[in-house]
């Protein structure tokens, strides 16, 4: 079956510092045309970080499209050509002033494909120390560590609702459960 | 600790179909100012449907922002107003041909909260059966079925990459594991 949908033009909407904005004017599988409103997005990288005593750091920031703290992974937006794993470890230690001895990839996806291109890589970070820096102030976000097993319950009850920390948070549970 | 954002003022970027941007003057906990990129989307519902033989009903569309096809639980925009069972009743049915005896609540989590206000709706369906009326063909999706079990597969390998995708194929495999 032919999917796929040709570009007849694309128009820039917005250029901004996180996001740019494109409306395509498209060609459909059946000869139709159509528009796609597009987000563009550099990519981020989100970090499940884990001390040795099973509990997670986490943080609560304000989102400012929802209006709301939410709790989350320690995440960033990738800089340009940025390595993701360099994204990580410096995201991790500006947001909860640690750093990790031992660095896997547990996943890349993309968080909202219908409309936007941004691509979210999630590290699994253990082997936790502090750091040599403080948490940057700028960032204002606020440290929140909880078990896992704590967390992993939070999602259920609805108190977790940011996509990146759903998934890192069901992927460790799910390797747990596989051992 | 303080971490609200005040709106000092906010800007209509662009009106779309799909999705609204905005950008947002706002004065940090700092007293400082700064600008918030957002995008407004009106929600959307997913569906993970499973037949009695433990098959997932999937599809393969065009995905224009990445400019390739993913394999996506089946989905659907949100209308004004609209409860989010019944947009998940018929975009199944749109997309599949299929219905469902059985619908669950999952989960409601927000995909890309740094930048977008979108929040998915996850519903699990069961007891499935042919509906009346075939896929809509202007929907340009092809069904693709497998095991519940390759599917959660296909995620380790890298072969199902969406956000709402993963987050459901992870939320029925844990409810397995639990049982």
């Amino acid at each position: 079956m032919h999917l796929e949908e040709k570009t007849i033009d694309s128009q820039p909407i917005f250029k901004g510092r996180i996001i740019e904005v494109k409306l395509d004017r498209v060609l459909l599988p059946n000869g139709q045309e159509s528009t796609r409103e597009i987000v563009l997005h550099a990519g981020a990288v989100a970090i499940i970080a884990i001390d040795d005593e099973d509990n997670l750091y986490l943080v609560r920031q304000y989102r400012k499209p929802l209006e709301r703290t939410l709790i989350e992974v320690p995440a960033g937006t990738l800089e340009a050509g940025e390595n993701p794993l360099d994204c990580a470890r410096r995201e991790l230690e500006e947001e909860t002033g640690m750093k990790a001895a031992h660095w896997e990839r547990l996943i890349s996806y993309y968080s909202a494909p219908g409309f936007c291109n941004e691509i979210l890589h999630i590290f699994l970070a253990t082997g936790l120390h502090a750091g040599s820096t403080h948490p940057d102030q700028d960032e204002f976000v606020e440290l929140v560590t909880m078990p896992l097993l704590q967390a992993y319950k939070a999602v259920a009850k609805g108190e977790i609702v940011d996509g990146k920390s759903i998934i890192a948070i069901q992927m460790v549970q799910l390797k747990r459960a596989e051992q």
